[in-house]
């Protein structure tokens, strides 16, 4: 994208067409400025995977026009993909007191914390970005000190919502700013980039302090260890959980790492009260009467290595999850996860606990605003143009047809995918340019360097297996002097197979023979035959095609 | 199991603990009789495996004494083990007419139609069976002629429901067999086996009429093509589509292998009614106005090969979804299957259908009785012992507490795991003997051939891939003659990872070096060197672990 000037663009280069690695930005001439720089949990297409994160190849390219990058809250699909980004690109990056706390853990583990330039920001802040000012508004969501952000630009104002509810009673009394959401819509929007999640959701999104209402009369019920589980970011959750506890006089056991070190983060910079002496460690825990104890872990998408999986199954050395002990999911399973947090519902009511779980308990809220609050957004904004983010294609759709039902023209609103460029000038817009995104996968030490060949091929030995076909020839008449030998892993296995692998040999065997005298430039031709030969034979023997990787050795 | 004259005997080999494979069993004496033999889909832990079916070796090991296998209805669950049970032990097989029709696509696709023994059953007959006499009831589903089963034996009268719902206004009126069930009841119960797919779900599930009635709504609002995917086997469901694409005067258009076989045995078998010159094939429908057109197709579940995932991405040549044209899903995704069916959905939005879609759009209802029918059957029952069937650990819990909540006794419950066997005697009834049960892993044409160690190398292989270390040696001194040669695939790739094979093939070599010398009957300890060495030099420049085979040739 070359620079132009007068006019105002905006991207996306995660976050659209999926959930997770939020990334948007927003240039004007020679300033661009990012809001969030999420990751997201690779899906089981993307084998061996650890994290995906956006591609920002574009950025790299225009690195000397980066000015900023803002970030609304501190979830991992908006912070995920710091620790990456600043690594090739430093840049400022602005965010209230916790979502700050919550990155420098990341930066910590990655050895970035002294390099990286942090600014605290809160909902009063102004930053100067070049041709831009950002300001900024509070919204409620499942994470304390969220910020949406205003941009001034010299073509207009444009609002990006970040994740927000309409939480009327929240915990803490983190309201969201209602009436400067009024005032920044009646001075005029020219486009509103707001989030998707619940799109497809009908009506208003519960008000947190719902769940402390259940979550008080569960405690208040149980006779023995109480565990609860929930997203450690969700600070009004654990705040919910602490009062209940005490309120029954019970002490207080966290259990997972996360979890730890948000409880540490938000006590110290006071978002979150725990009565002196409420904490405990497992020992001490263990030597109280079970009414006695409650205990606050992570794993509530039911992720293997986590709190929760492993109580499920007693591999908590330290703390057990008993019979007649009430165990708490205070979350609801992320698509894709369902199949996990069920194993770990079985595994608990085998132990003998008493699960509170699924959708009818009210030991959860949804954090995202449903679709009345969206058209509240919307009609508060009043914005000329719309950007529906945050969001699969489905919910942006639905997002879209919301608008419409507000009186919004099909022509005002822009479904984007990850790379399209919007463009506006003179109150006009146009998308017709796109940049380059997309998903860097993060395997190990490695960024960006597992592509579709190797997915293809982690995929292929996934299903089948690989059979290995060596041979070594004399290199001056192609004589065969060793093998051709066969050796398999994951495809099959044990003495039943040694007369198949017998006859896949002799299958090879053959297929060489055939080719025999064959010059060293034809190595392709003999890999092909022997791929060839030993594929069809061992397709019509077990209806399986492992990959075969033919190795010949010239002596 | 050893012959005990005198007990009765329950044990499932699959179905309980889980979600399909069902397939239970009652011996008196020297008499066993099997109630279905069903299969279930591998979830993604099931590296490359095509299906999963019961492991038998208890009935060979007995197979003289195995009398019958009565099958309750046509679902996969129920009857895709069938094929492969049939292969090892060919016992007469009792169902219905529509579940035998079912039975024999699957046996005709194994070649295996002519030496099966189906014998045709109603909800009328009674089959003696050794010292037992088998008789029925009807109950509805979501697949036409459903049966539970009475046996009659020494010890007392054991029912097994098979799948159920309490349907009081079902289509094509096949009204579940009350009066028989109280007769039955009333008549002494010694144990009920009752499915539990639904008991966690609190209520009533909601008749099938109901979906008519919304099929009917979107059928007259509609403007272009209506595209409806369900399961190919409810019957019913297909039927009110059938009725609502009449009413609307449309013709109707089957996509899916599946959904083709059904239709064909339904209407021959009288379960189907389709009005003369309605089924049409997709040219003669691309020549009517879309207004004109319906189509029934497979895919419900987001299967990648099945139609509607092939119509989402345009990949069905022969007939499109288009702008404007309307999409039903009417089905629920079953547990794991949400994603895939999410992505369906966003790429028909792409392709500007308008979807329906999701739990609140009233196109699909369960096939299986929520918490109040299953009390109710209990009611009707009032067996003296209960034994949940037919879910995951979860669904057998909550069964148990429905029946807890009726007034039984918990030591009337069992909660039994697949092998697991209760013994009936003398009104008395103990659970303390195992039998061999598991899972048969189908990987093409190998039935229980992929094992723990396939499984284990291709989840090692899916994650980081292979390195194949080759070196030929001199078989007389050691000496290396060529290589060591590192090939990789699934690891690394392309012209970055160059130097990293480089170094690892130095390692390789100062590794062998070191070994220089050592006998073939070393072979173990040179391989343990490469792969300790290449390993650990792999994991700290890259953390990642690929498979490291060190293949050594002797020349």
């Amino acid at each position: 994208m070359s620079t132009q000037n007068g006019t105002l663009s905006i991207f996306a280069l995660g976050g659209v067409y999926e959930i997770g690695k939020n990334m948007y930005g927003i240039q004007y001439g020679d300033d661009i400025v990012l809001i969030d720089c999420g990751s997201k949990f690779p899906d089981e297409s993307f084998l061996g995977i650890d994290l995906i994160i956006p591609d920002i190849t574009y950025l790299l390219e225009n690195r000397d026009k980066v000015r900023a990058l803002i970030v609304t809250h501190g979830h991992e699909d908006h912070i995920g993909g710091i620790p990456y980004f600043l690594k090739q690109l430093n840049v400022p990056v602005y965010g209230t007191r916790l979502t700050l706390g919550l990155i420098e853990i990341k930066l910590k583990e990655h050895g970035l914390l002294q390099q990286a330039e942090l600014v605290q920001i809160d909902r009063n802040s102004r930053i100067a970005l070049g041709a831009m000012t950002a300001s900024f508004f509070q919204t409620n969501h499942s994470i304390p000190d969220c910020l949406g952000v205003v941009f001034d630009t010299p073509e207009g104002k444009v609002v990006h919502t970040g994740d927000f509810k309409f939480d009327l009673t929240p915990v803490h009394k983190q309201t969201p700013d209602l009436h400067k959401m009024a005032a920044i819509g009646q001075s005029g929007v020219l486009v509103l980039l707001s989030e998707s999640t619940n799109a497809e959701r009908p009506g208003f999104t519960p008000s947190e302090k719902l769940v402390g209402d259940h979550l008080r009369e569960a405690f208040a019920r149980a006779k023995r260890k109480i565990f609860v589980s929930t997203f450690a970011s969700n600070v009004y959750r654990l705040q919910q959980v602490i009062d209940a506890a005490h309120l029954n006089n019970r002490v207080l056991v966290l259990l997972g790492r996360s979890m730890v070190n948000v409880v540490r983060i938000a006590q110290e910079q006071g978002y979150l009260h725990i009565p002196e002496g409420m904490l405990v460690d497992t020992e001490e825990a263990n030597e109280l009467p079970p009414e006695r104890v409650a205990i606050l872990c992570t794993g509530s998408q039911g992720e293997p290595m986590a709190a929760l999986a492993r109580l499920s199954t007693g591999g908590f050395r330290s703390i057990k999850v008993e019979a007649g002990d009430t165990v708490i999911l205070s979350a609801s399973p992320i698509p894709g996860n369902e199949r996990n947090v069920a194993r770990i519902v079985d595994n608990l009511f085998i132990l003998g606990a008493h699960v509170i779980y699924g959708s009818g308990t009210g030991m959860h809220v949804s954090g995202h605003g449903s679709q009345e609050e969206l058209k509240l957004m919307l009609t508060l904004m009043k914005p000329k143009f719309f950007i529906p983010i945050h969001g699969e294609y489905r919910m942006l759709h639905q997002h879209r047809l919301l608008a419409e039902q507000l009186g919004m023209e099909p022509d005002a609103i822009f479904l984007i995918n990850n790379g399209d460029v919007v463009d506006f000038k003179d109150g006009a817009a146009v998308q017709e340019r796109t940049i380059q995104a997309g998903n860097t996968l993060v395997d190990g030490f490695g960024i960006g360097d597992v592509g579709t060949v190797i997915l293809r091929d982690r995929k292929h030995l996934s299903e089948d297996g690989i059979l290995v076909v060596v041979v070594t020839r004399d290199k001056t008449d192609g004589k065969i002097i060793s093998g051709p030998d066969l050796i398999s892993r994951g495809f099959v296995y044990g003495p039943d197979s040694e007369g198949l692998i017998d006859e896949a040999t002799q299958i090879a065997a053959a297929a060489l023979e055939g080719l025999q005298g064959e010059r060293i430039t034809q190595w392709n031709r003999l890999k092909q035959a022997l791929r060839e030969s030993i594929g069809r034979f061992l397709y019509a023997k077990t209806k399986r095609r492992p990959m075969i990787l033919p190795i010949i050795m010239e002596v």
